[in-house]
């Protein structure tokens, strides 16, 4: 009954046996490889455009060389309040852009308000250096509240950034959780809507380690393969990397895991509806599911051999919670087994 | 007839079997895992002594890190003028240090001469914010070169680094190569002699993707745990580099990779011993050879199916070349084939 | 009529008659200067300990060095929402921190709410890698809103800046104005209620150029003799800063000035309290006035030669303003003059 | 008898008298006075062009913000191996580009050696992240041992920038003494031969605190404005910078006194060409002239009253040296008198 987080599984047999089989040989090193090649042209057939492509190590790599890509003096990025990049890579993005500056914007269901977010902007009047200037919008999806930006939310968000000659990132940790619940496809949901980086994570759904950094425009990048090297997040042997991307994209193997991962929070949901002693936090869209129950049930729970965190105040808004109440987040991945789900649900009634 | 680098290997079938093997089942992300325990406490046991060690994806993180570490304002760090981590990082150190400088130190073989190492850090007098301050002393095992510093070398920099309160880095980007080369424990070419800081390669030696940085005193790496995590070096699925160190340090199938590639390097070397149209630049005393011969012979080779780089100045001090002559590397690794050794010198012949 | 910052003065004739008579003969530059001594030990007198003193040439480098001082990896500096170094620096505290971050507290009249403090600094659960750490804790003195912190107030956050092992800066830029209108000494106002460092601005009352960053334990300073240089702060002939300070601090010139600014200040806001047409935003406490009127009001006074600067939403809080109003400042300084204020009220009846 | 540095003496009292004329009345601050206005429009009547102008508070901030308009990510600076900025900096311009790099060129008399120059940019391939990428190149003139690039020297430079597409830089700490030597107009010793960026010192050169950062192609310095407020160096009551540079300016009296301090610098080297216990180090061609002489008898000018800096090795060049010999530094100024001069050119004797 583990539902700690999509990183607590492993990797998908498929996955793992795909490194085992490019392990021998010689092939060329830091992207050379014909491997790396083949991956970046899956890449451009995915996105139905000539994407730039960049292999790293951490989603929040990912994240924080989008900004760097696009970093500007005084540079403020504005991105929500509940942001991972905001809340949970330790001033990486600050790091990695020389101490650009993260505003954060508020919003409903984890998802930044378009009006709220033109007001942030606007404190930021063109050429006024004591204040700074904007440099770049970030939005994540699906969000770190596990609900999902609508295509036409991305859009709102996308006009404001062009409206402002800002260019707009989605982390997509969890892109592939919302890309079959919206049932778009990746243009959809990202260019076709105004997204130009997308950080395309593949860790969190089945892979070992395996992060992509996409840029629509490429020239946008052209700086970022000196950046990339200087942050250490060159890898030698890259065909790990790109070998993981071939099993995943391969034959849907991506899609396939997301929409199981995505199936068993919908399990979860739906056994929780109908729990007594629980309740839902707001409606899970993806692969997140978050509870509000009696934190000694909670405590329990865990006793009982069920692995999830705990949230309270300041991390869970405290007006979510009544009395002894704390907010429980359940995350589902390919590992999840359908009985263990049940289990915990016979546990919850 | 690969010699083009260790790092155009890929894996050896154990560790790559030993990801399969892991990629089942939950654990906690982010090095919280048993197996990361297991592993930690194995450096201890490797090293004769409680150190702290921290995993991250690249030799260049490690490096950089490693001064990061220690990073001080105005800092300086000495290293041979042709280390890795000058002449081949992008100034990545300069960019994990928030730009601390690196000043080159010259010396024979590759090797820092402590006399010159001496006299540089002379030009820093104590408290002179002009010309900024000494941080830390960098030496390469095996050097860049293919060469290595006896205990007795190492000894007599780690004297002049106590001298001046500096702490001494090990890059051991091929620490294997080096250590079954002197027949010595990692303790012994460490901490015995002086060194307070090591990056631990395994990525050259036969792994995907396993860096440690290891420091002998975990005090001295009391901040470490937030700059790497804010350079985007903890990666969450930890297990996976985990389970290449747990395969890679069992049985000493580390050691038998390295005296396998340096064993291959000295047959190479013994043939061009031999061989009338090429000449050792330097004695080799790891796994990588480097040859002086014609051009035209050199590109023959290539045509011929060789794979290695061809080094002209500035990369190739101009005074070891005759006219029309270049310098050749060839690096052997656990998966360079006796078979294509014989024939790369066959050709040369 | 010019009340749009304390900035848009000059120089007192007694400053600049200083500069004058500094300006022959030869003396040692970077701060080694006999009278760089006489001026550091005045600083001594003046907060009755031995204290460090570091001259800078803007309060935004004195804010900055502040930080820069006492950084820490992944840091987070708490400070009020409306402070200086948050809004009007451009993000000077970051490039000095190489990206720590600046986190807003809310709190009434321009005051960091203990309470509020507190909750934010427990975002940062000890040694949790991925939110960061807790660094320091600034407060202004008089704030941005021209209000002040009493004794009490400094008290309540030192308290829980030592409970949680933060040093506690002061950003003094009106330093002075705040001293003479709570009738403390500089120690009682700073290291006697538990403040640390302190931004000591001597240019927005009176002088030119001259800042100085005060530790009131040297020790915790140690760095920042290389961090100034490095941040190009440490000017050459620091005399003409040290001459400045030995004119201010003499014979309280600096107190007279300051004096002088509040008195102005209170006859602006006695006047507007008679206003039929206008009312003050809140109580002014030290040398600036903040004033609510009607839009077309204001332009008509810029309009008639008075000089102010006018706040809209987001800058001023839309709370605050009824429809077609707008948010006035009004700074006053030693060389306002006493006709001009009551020019000014006049214009407003 | 001070030959101690050009940054000993004080303000010339024209200068001074300038700040006591301009310290009452209002004036915006930030550069954006009627006075700064003036000021920039003189820069380009001195230039011949619309040039960029912006003050700051030190020469190294001058420098170091230079490198830091034109910055790129993994980028390298080349200069003189004795530049200002690579010795006596403390690492300025690494802090200010985040750890872009300084490459020290050699060459006689404290100029770049064009050749070695194109050799060391040559280090560095296109597009070979491994290394980094070259960003600007610097030149010192007057250089830092008191000789002059001529007008030849800084075209040969020059035309090696441009075949890079590099920035050519000008550090001009003591561009008024070689304006003069070189009969030249500022526009003659910069645009008009390849020159895109100034440090325009005049601290130096009689004022107090007034340094000028310029850029021939104003596009170049698009995003200096917020880089120069993030770095602290936007003074407020800017006027007290172009009212220095008013005087400075005015009737030619920056040239008046460079020209006077390179006369008596060259009193000083015609005194000790005949001089029988000291020979020049070199060919003084500005206001600093290099002497060899014993040991003992700088110790003892010294104990009489001279005050001057004696370089020893490292910072002296070790073959310029005979057995307990220094290397001694003369610097004149604006400030120097004859008759000090003749003084110690008879204590010489």
């Amino acid at each position: 009954m583990n539902f700690a987080s999509d990183n607590w599984a492993g990797a998908h047999p498929k996955i793992a046996q795909r490194l085992l089989e490019v392990a021998s040989g010689f092939s060329a090193p830091y992207g050379a490889s014909a491997l790396d090649r083949k991956i970046e042209k899956r890449f451009n057939e995915l996105f139905e455009r000539e994407v730039a492509v960049y292999f790293v190590s951490t989603g929040t790599a990912a994240n924080s060389l989008a900004l760097a890509a696009v970093n500007r003096p005084g540079g403020v990025s504005f991105c929500h309040r509940e942001a991972h990049m905001l809340e949970d890579e330790c001033g990486a993005p600050e790091f990695f852009t020389h101490g650009a500056r993260l505003a954060p914007v508020d919003g409903e269901n984890g998802k930044i308000d378009p009006h709220k977010l033109k007001a942030e902007i606007e404190r930021f009047p063109p050429n006024f250096v004591h204040a700074g200037q904007p440099m770049a919008i970030s939005i994540t999806q699906a969000t770190e509240i596990g609900t999902l930006y609508q295509t036409d939310d991305i859009a709102a968000i996308a006009k404001i950034a062009q409206a402002n000659g800002l260019p707009l990132h989605m982390d997509g940790a969890r892109f592939a959780n919302a890309l079959v619940a919206l049932e778009l496809t990746p243009a959809e949901m990202t260019w076709k809507r105004g997204v130009d980086i997308v950080s395309f994570g593949a860790t969190k759904n089945g892979c070992w380690c395996a992060e992509a950094l996409i840029f629509m425009n490429p020239e946008l990048s052209k700086d970022l393969p000196f950046i990339r090297k200087r942050a250490a997040q060159l890898v030698s042997k890259s065909r790990f990397i790109a070998s993981q991307f071939d099993a995943y994209l391969h034959d849907e193997l991506w899609l396939d895991m997301a929409r199981y991962a995505n199936a068993m929070a919908e399990r979860l949901q739906n056994g929780i509806i109908n729990a007594e002693h629980a309740r839902l936090a707001w409606h899970a869209e993806a692969n997140e599911v978050f509870v509000v129950l009696d934190k000694a049930l909670a405590d329990q729970l865990q006793e009982q051999g069920a692995v999830f965190y705990q949230w309270n105040p300041p991390r869970a808004k405290p007006e979510l919670l009544g009395q002894n109440e704390v907010l429980v987040r359940l995350v589902t991945s390919f590992a999840t087994e359908a009985d263990q789900v049940d289990r915990f649900l016979e546990l919850l009634r």
